[in-house]
């Protein structure tokens, strides 16, 4: 980290906590950390400083995706390519994660959580960012999901087992489900408390727990159940606090959500995601009142219609009670934090879809945060709001507004410097001038630093 | 009914409450009902009455089977078979229906507890077999299971989906789901109390809840889920007590079992299916503590190498914590009830199957209780218990002991001759001489009236 | 029969052989042939004849469709509905082809030649239809197609094999492969010469060789093969003619079309389907300057446009090549024949399909027959050759012309009358007052006399 | 090369003529060739020749493989394992190739036809070997097979097209089709000429055609097509006169073989395998007459009755016609050389496979030479036929015979020593103790130079 001081000066401040831009502003960084902030005349710019010129720019806190999947789980339960992707790359897998690290890095995100990876994997290359010895977005990671298969099970690619060998499958699958898979839906409650503090010690930073199942792929879209009993989440729930990390739910249905917030979910992962059903009124008086944070999935207009005309079945995650749900949440003001299910597409993969389907894709990391943000502002966040939802609120929902989310003294200096005003047009977001993480200005066009997933085939 | 007095006399009379048998005794039937019955010293025949000379002779209760599916959906589950069975005698279940019922009431069960079957053919066979418009056994029925599929869902024969014109499986489908289908575990708590409770109003005898999913067929025997929360299945338990109907749960794992325990069920259907983990030592407790009764399937030892060696996955069944947990339930004293998931079998399924596989199977209809009975004695029963299983216990789990189950003055009288003592070898539970039901002597030979099923193809 | 002469008068006469329509016609029918025809003063009424006005009606000889599938195997290739359809009527396909050749005569069509169907079965129908236990249609029938496989083979639904028991599907494919279907690719010469003579002992009227493969659907549309070696095929051929039945081939590719040709086939049944390729010009000729008949299968333009915005694949089948040959072979002076592969349709199957793809299905019998003139009209020919190709050329083509195809003395007197004229548009061929077989006219309404299928379900 | 002499002195000399072996004799090499050889008493060695002693030794030519596949197709058909081995080492092909050639090199296999492969890939590595840039036995290969399909087409791994991507399995699948795949069983005439022109313009050694079909492990093992019509074949082995490469044939059913036959090809592939049907008598003498060489597959009944024991489908292979037929050849004196099939096999495919399965298996490269002489024997063969079936024979079949295949003055100075007498018991092949290509020793336990696919995982 640099010594010397950092100055932006004379720029639009948006600093992510929601109140009016301040303009001039100035900024000050020093140790990869913000000094202080405000308008232009409070702040004196120390000498021998570091001045970057903010005329006519505007400047946000680093973006913060609270769920992706830095290996691209998306295509784990569209199927086809998940094969090739985990064994191309098998042995790589910290390499892709970086990867997918520095695709996002390079566009604006300094930090993302991982709630599903292959757990090794995943804490390496978190470790090895942190020791700054790979770049890339800062990464929490959840690993495994308490009670979910990993991608050859019927969570996921689940006919791909058929298609791979027995070794291969298995060996994988163990990567993601680390003792903590759908197996333990079939244990008494002594063997699975047993089971996640066991899994806990492994250092993840976050518990996700699949209290609806994910075996929709597999058995259609006309049921979902909860995977566990009430009595066996309060174990997991316990062994989660007791190693103090935040708790994440995954849900698909409107009782499992309501079971999460009875849990005291930290975050409720794709809380408007109810397999269809819109939620009953009592229900979102709840989720208002609750401490958890609603992280929401969104297909903006443009994409959902690209989607109908292509005929993809995803089309109807951006319509019907998805978006119902979304524009309810935001009405009743409910705490709101982005997330994306994003991960490091293969080229393959992208290839087999329309044109269409690719064009603004909003699980392909780099662009999904734009996608979102976009999305959000049409569900009827304001610019603002969205943009706080997309960075500060992320930070507080996993317990990090200490030290990440927003342009506030003492954080860690990641920020984004822009060309144009996104409260004018959310769309403006994309016109990154210039990513600073830890107070360092990111050399964006070396990123990433190595093609694999991204530039293959050759 | 007969209003000519009816005395058997000199048999050895097993009453089904488990006392010693009495020798000679002397039983009087009036009116469909046993008058009276005891030794023969205390027992006068009256004068005119149709004499039954039961010397060399043992009497017990008619058999009743607290688990069938007089459609064979046993099958559904296998899959193959199930389309063209369904397809075949479309519009002629009905018959099938009676078919099954005189299949058994030939072979000594006059009473069936049918607990998943296409609602109004059951209770239209129910009715007409009632009205004395068909002959056959005693039929009692839940129909549909609140929260699982229909025969081409994916809790059975889902690749049947493809096979098959959308047309015919939506059909199909529907008569079994009757609107309380897998469809109800994403739905509210209100939407699922009004479902049920319409569902009630059909007129079935009982309402059967599936606290487990039943998917493992379609993603794999290593997970089960909760269908439903816990707040959901209180409200379903309610309905049905409004109701005044027995409540009957399918589980499949330890916690599913404790929560249908806590639930106050009357019958816990295939109590000791737990996909392969011993029961925890409190559950055994908790479960002879309660006033559940326990539904256990069971294979005789022999059926079991014979599954085993023609490489049947079914072989499983009959081993491992399958029968562990059958003999830790005889063994604490639990309540016990027979229960068989037998059906009508087609003989095209029949004839995929090994001979090995054939012999004895317990899972097709007329010999399943002889099946039922051998392999309790195996697991630890008396076979005193095991005939008092196999009648008056069911008849009690079920509230129905007031007028069904044992030879007592004012019940019904069903009842068996037997020409071997089944207390010396309980497989001569299969001597059968007569069988009598309402007081009324069946021509077993008759039986069935017609063979439809049994019968193809010719 | 009927003794009475009947008079037909005052008709315009289309006499089936291509000439200029006669009006006013007089057509004598005695016995069940026709007696006389001509200009209605050439032909004296005799006295006591029952006359019928023919004054504002066209006369045309009764359809013959040389190419049906009386039971529906058109499903067989699509897959879903071909468990349950066999399923439902084993036992009763007599019935159900009788419902199809009644179904065919009510709407015109009075001979018919079936080219796959359960050998037994068709056989069967035929025989009651010819001694008048039933009616309809008259029936020629190939039965089996040499080297071809039954209805669950990988020929048609394949899938179906693992979703049946395997008791059945083996006793259907059995029914239609009669000993010589596919496994007949794997014997030497010498055996297949012995496996055919003894198929053709069994009273089949026609020989259908498959010349070609006929597993696209469970290989794909991107290759064809041939079953046979050109000395086995001369085998079949020599075996044929011993028995002094023509020789239909099956053939899906240019050469196969070719080796068909070669072969001295009387009927090249869809020609014109050659998997997308256009004949090459050399074909073109070998058929127009051979013996043998081409059978075309067409889609009429509106229906391809149903086909294309449902996204139904059998749209290919309306255009490319298929369509081009169709114009090709007419343009050249071929010698076509009608056949549409139409059978009697399952409800259920109809109801999978949309509205725009039932509406003059060109698969389902009744409507075939005008839907295919139409379409041959379209591709060039005149209504009159439509009409000649629809009825002589499928009796020339296979030998039957002495006795049926057109209105001549001596023939079996088999017509239309119709209401409006077909030469000055194809489509008023459904404008039918009147089918007469054998002299007599039939009953339309009292069509199907059962109906199995069509009104299935109730 | 070395220009030094080397002298190999006081060995037994197993020339691969099939003549009785010299002893003691004396053998020089020089320039990569045979200089002379003979007994020891007739040969003298020149002064400064480097002498190795091969006293107790025995010398045989290098063993020629006529038919490998070096990326491992066998797995192709078994499916499972084809998309992560092709994935994993997509864009590593050639070093793949070149691991499979220095397996078999360090096991005394000189020189190997490769006869489907990836087409350029496998000629990059014949090239790389050939110009001494890569070590490896020495490369002929056909790549494509004329009217086969790739990996993931019908004939091979059908299923996992659905579970990769578009992109991915078409790419794979035109790498082993280059543009003469099953697509040309379609065309006309004329333009299967053109294609096979152009394809035999890349450069390869040998042209095999598909004159059977490879779709039975799509569409079972009860039937056999021919892939082209008589007039096609006749084109396609124009082509291949006309361009001087060998002629080999693909054939699965006798029609088939004698097809081959009659086309006067080189090499008959798997001239055993006749899906089950023994050999007519007809077909034993025109093999025998003709001046086609017979390449029999073939199991040794250990592996059979391991497999069998194993329930594996391969056992089939061993035993019944497949086994009968090769007795028959041999008994018959057809002209037989050494081919396997075998390929470079995954650790993951293996590892599938039970312990029994994997013991000596004849589809694992490095010991299916071995296998092969040891069934050979087994079913009718003398040692030293068996030897030169694997050496001299198949150089002869392919035209090689000039230069390669046994120890005679002026040809390639290929062969192995050995340490047991292979005439006393076939098995002793196995007891290497040194190969030598080109006249130099190979450094076995230096190959693989590089362990990707033996290797992996770590």
């Amino acid at each position: 980290m640099t010594t010397q001081t950092l100055a932006i000066t004379n720029v639009t401040l948006i600093d992510g906590l929601g109140g009016v831009p301040v303009r001039p502003a100035t900024i000050l960084v020093a140790d990869g950390r913000f000094l202080s902030s405000g308008r232009a005349g409070d702040i004196r710019t120390p000498e021998g400083a570091e001045v970057v010129d903010g005329t006519g720019k505007w400047m946000i806190p680093g973006f913060v995706n609270g769920n992706v999947h830095l290996l691209d789980a998306w295509m784990f339960m569209v199927g086809p390519g998940t094969i090739e992707y985990l064994a191309r790359w098998e042995g790589r897998y910290v390499e892709v994660i970086e990867e997918a690290a520095q695709l996002v890095l390079r566009n604006g995100v300094t930090t993302v959580f991982d709630t599903y990876n292959a757990v090794d994997h995943v804490l390496g290359a978190r470790d090895r960012i942190n020791a700054g010895t790979a770049q890339g977005a800062r990464i929490f990671a959840a690993g495994a999901i308490v009670g979910m298969g990993g991608p050859f099970s019927a969570d996921f690619h689940f006919a791909g087992r058929r298609a791979a060998t027995q070794s291969f499958v298995n060996r994988i699958d163990a990567q993601f489900e680390a003792g903590v898979g759908h197996q333990l839906s079939l244990l008494p409650r002594k063997e699975v408390r047993a089971a996640v503090r066991d899994y806990l010690q492994r250092g993840v930073d976050l518990l996700k727990i699949a209290v609806s199942d994910h075996i929709f792929m597999t058995v259609g879209l006309d049921r979902s159940y909860q995977t566990f009993s009430r009595p066996v989440l309060d174990v997991i729930v316990e062994e989660a606090r007791a190693a103090g990390v935040p708790v994440l739910t995954h849900s698909l249905s409107v009782e499992a959500l309501e079971t999460s917030v009875e849990l005291g979910a930290d975050v409720l992962i794709h809380a408007n995601y109810t397999m269809g059903q819109p939620y009953p009124h009592e229900l979102v008086d709840k989720i208002v009142a609750s401490d958890s944070w609603a992280e929401l999935q969104t297909v903006h207009e443009q994409h959902r219609h690209a989607l109908e005309e292509a005929g993809s079945w995803a089309a109807v995650l951006g319509g019907g009670a998805f978006s119902e749900n979304e524009r309810t949440l935001i009405g009743a003001g409910a705490k709101i934090i982005m997330g994306t299910d994003a991960g490091c597409s293969s080229n393959d993969h992208l290839a087999d879809l329309t044109e269409a389907e690719r064009e603004d894709r909003p699980w392909t990391l780099g662009n999904d945060h734009f996608h979102w943000t976009r999305s959000m502002v049409e569900k009827g966040m304001t610019p603002l709001e969205a943009i706080s939802a997309a960075t500060i609120n992320v930070a507080r929902s996993y317990g990090k507004a200490d030290t990440l989310g927003s342009i506030e003294s003492g954080k860690l200096a990641d920020f984004v410097l822009l060309d144009a005003d996104p409260t004018a047009d959310i769309r403006h977001l994309r016109a990154i001038d210039a990513v600073y993480k830890d107070g360092e200005r990111i050399e964006r066009d070396a990123l990433p630093t190595q093609s694999l997933v991204t530039g293959h085939p050759a």
